[in-house]
């Protein structure tokens, strides 16, 4: 499962198990080949005609790694595969595929609110883990808007919601990336701003909200409550499923200044994925406190691993660093994140253990606070 | 001529002929070793005094691989080198270094109309090749813009011309990314707008057009155009000879809104270059059905090939990936551009199969599809 | 020292002494642990509770590499590491830490005016190497603002100033990056503007100067000067521990417009650090006859060597390129800053031989220019 040789002592702190500080659930339904390339694929749009999600990196890493845990040969066609898949149903692919992720907890973002995907309560029983939540702040506003009827009810809501559901939540978490970006104005916004704003959204409560003076104003209570609480805050950032329209714009050097207004609160920020931003990631970690950083190498970027794993090495502070799957909707998305962490993190230990950079010592040591101390630490586990 | 040993069915993919789906015509004369080097150079400026444009990644590429070409040692020294190309004579060296590249067609870029650059169909006869062209869109504005009288005729010369000189072409190419940035409007110009910009442009109807209200103007009615053909639109972006004064507004994340505007046309959109956005550039190909990236190792950059092919193996469908030389001026361009590209492709190849991450059916599959089939589908060869 | 096996001609120019083009001082006093580390860490902030700077790319490199010029063993306990420094005392720390670093000349840029940091002077006499200064445009500011009383002598008392430091300088630096950031207007600010910005700053003197206005137009004076006497102007860009709360603003592409501006003058631009941005310092260095890019690998960047110099090499010119260990603060910086180069640029030319890529003598040949040549060229050293 590594590839490469490594001291016993090294070989044990990668392969004992993770902390997931990031996931989504995943689907408890068997699936079509149609449903399961579109959650393979990055997008939202099925391949165009004539070609197959398949023919992907993440097409090949699940054909290569994940059929073994099905019983198959490594590379299995794709119709192998989801035949397997569906002979074996979709119950015992989910304990298979996530029991081998090694995860000791599952911090799961909840918010896709579909029946057909596993609970938090579910993905710590299948995967053999325990498992807590996360709050994703637009989920509550989306809540909130639905049942308001005039602005101060719905302000005020947003605050005893956020409250409510932080009390039996081990963090809260933003999708403004994908909503707005991360370039918006860093300031809290006026009283009298944000009041109009919400008359707007009273009017057209269906669906995420866009504003950006409402997400501004959602993402400081979120704040608020995670200083009163002692919670981190995580941020989407890089490309990923949820990326802006103009992408470059969920690069998180643009949080820079809300971050450092957020600093004297001591609420700690964690950037996910980041990617292929992470070298910012990793400056904005490494320059303030209480920012930290997500290796999180699941769907889209299984493949991406070794680099981005040695390029994150090479500038952050090593207990600023955190192990997410970023699992979300199959299995082996859980899977994959798990593996390819372990397998880039070998990797970028094993080559400076062979140039004599590093002791074992310290290579046990940091895979150790990576893989599962610094969350335990974070999240107050 | 590949780096690694590979097998058979690997090998003979990647050694296969090419479609170079953007290249431009290459100088038919001799040429002075000042000539030489201006064009061997990235930027329009002479190398400063005491230095040279053969002490750069091209000029060592150059040396090492074109000179056994020209029957020279490796590494000759550039005044050997350049003595050999006199002594065999351009129209020799063009017909040995284009037939070395190995490409089995040709789509060429013709907007220099210098009558010392190679046409289209003189381009392929000198590599033993089929040839097509692109219709870059701001040079058929620059042909309208000198000859029309009003407003109204510019107008409509404009789409005229565009159909007629899309009627015999395989594609349609922008180059706003140069002449303006890739973060314009994304949206069609009001009427009123243009027509005012195209008065001003009539006052001063010389060189490139740059007004940002006709360039998204012209762009759109280039989509118009290609949406009825059947064409793909190529854009270039990135770093390059063309690339803006301000270099990260030729990032193709800036298209990121424009693109999904244009992605209900079903008209391609192929990013070209895109280095070192390169990442951004497989993000959208991978999010965006209509969306393709190119792997162009050109002038200036022929020398980032391996790194660039994995980093876009990280993330790019395989069937999202076209292969272009980007050659321009010196067929040493066209030469070094299928070179790196076929060694680049095979290291990134032979270590995914030394790992056991791919085999090597897969391996010599993609291969085929990057180095000629994506091409062949996408503009309809 | 050196990672892999080079023939002898490329080993000597590797380890021949080095022109070391930007640093600053480092501390002459014994530190405690909580200095050192403050000095170590990337950012103005302690590493959070129970947790260390030590923990990062640098602690670990200043154990591995520096631990032995101090007598210890490779890997020594951070404790080991500070007890055998307060042993041998500072200023023996300091003469084997820069001795080692193997320089002949130190450009040091003194802007600091802490006298506890070692001046030019007593940098080049415990480095065994010459010294020369670089004047820091913002200080001088500073020190005219807080002596003048009405605009028109804070005016003529910068250009003095400026001229007057400039007469004992090598060369001219602005950290405008950091106090604004590289994304500034270009054009020379018009004079009505400046003496109204020069009024405000008068009202509040103290502290560095932010205004646009002015640090443009302390800009466009320091151009002046620097045409005037021949010399160069260093661009801080990059990341590093004066990047600004927007850390993407201090990419070296947003100066594209400015140094197409100042092209026409003659004044050579050198763009420092620009990690993660040095693909695109890499670009205008190419593209650009007037523009150089720094080599820079020191804290907080000094793990990030190999790939930094490989991505370089790909795509700037040779003659381009100048090595600086921006060392800062402590005397490891400037060993580490130097030993990594050296290890990289071996690595990079190490794997250019193996493949066939580069001759020795082309490698020895381009050591020699990035060591030393190419920096005593442009200073005029």
């Amino acid at each position: 499962m590594l590839p490469v040789d490594l001291p016993g002592t090294v070989r044990d702190a990668l392969l004992a198990p993770l902390v997931d500080h990031h996931c989504h659930g995943v689907r408890r339904d068997d699936l079509s080949r149609g449903q399961f390339e579109l959650l393979m694929g990055a997008g939202a749009a099925p391949a165009p005609p004539g070609t197959t999600h398949f023919d992907t990196p993440v097409g090949t890493a699940v054909r290569r790694w994940c059929a073994p845990v099905l019983d198959l040969d490594p590379h299995a066609p794709p119709a192998v595969y989801l035949a397997r898949r569906d002979e074996l149903g979709a119950t015992e692919v989910n304990r298979r595929l996530l029991g081998a992720a090694g995860v000791v907890a599952f911090l799961v973002d909840t918010a896709a609110d579909d029946i057909d995907m596993l609970t938090a309560t579910e993905m710590g029983r299948h995967g053999g883990a325990a498992a807590d939540e996360l709050v994703r702040v637009e989920r509550v506003e989306q809540d909130v808007a639905v049942t308001a009827q005039i602005a101060v009810d719905y302000l005020d809501g947003l605050g005893e919601e956020l409250t409510l559901r932080a009390a039996r939540a081990v963090g809260l978490k933003t999708v403004i990336a994908a909503l707005y970006g991360l370039d918006f104005d860093p300031a809290r916004p006026a009283r009298g701003a944000v009041i109009a704003a919400a008359n707007r959204r009273l009017d057209d409560p269906k669906g995420a909200v866009t504003d950006p003076v409402l997400l501004r104003h959602l993402l400081w209570c979120a704040i608020d409550v995670a200083r009163e609480r002692g919670l981190p805050v995580q941020f989407h950032t890089g490309f990923g499923g949820r990326s802006p329209a103009e992408p470059h714009r969920a690069d998180p050097a643009r949080l820079g200044a809300f971050v450092q207004q957020v600093q004297p609160l001591g609420v700690p920020v964690v950037l996910l994925h980041s990617y292929p931003f992470h070298r910012q990631a990793a400056h904005l970690a490494g320059a303030l406190p209480h920012v930290y950083a997500d290796v999180g190498l699941a769907f889209p970027h299984t493949a991406a691993g070794a680099r981005v794993m040695d390029e994150l090495l090479e500038l952050a502070p090593y207990h600023k660093l955190l192990f997410s799957s970023g699992c979300h909707g199959l299995a082996e998305s859980g899977y994959l994140g798990a593996l390819r962490y372990r397998r880039a993190l070998a990797a970028a230990l094993g080559s400076r253990l062979a140039d004599g950079e590093w002791s074992p010592a310290d290579a046990a040591r940091v895979a150790h606070m990576i893989g599962s101390a610094n969350a335990r630490r974070v999240y107050r586990l």
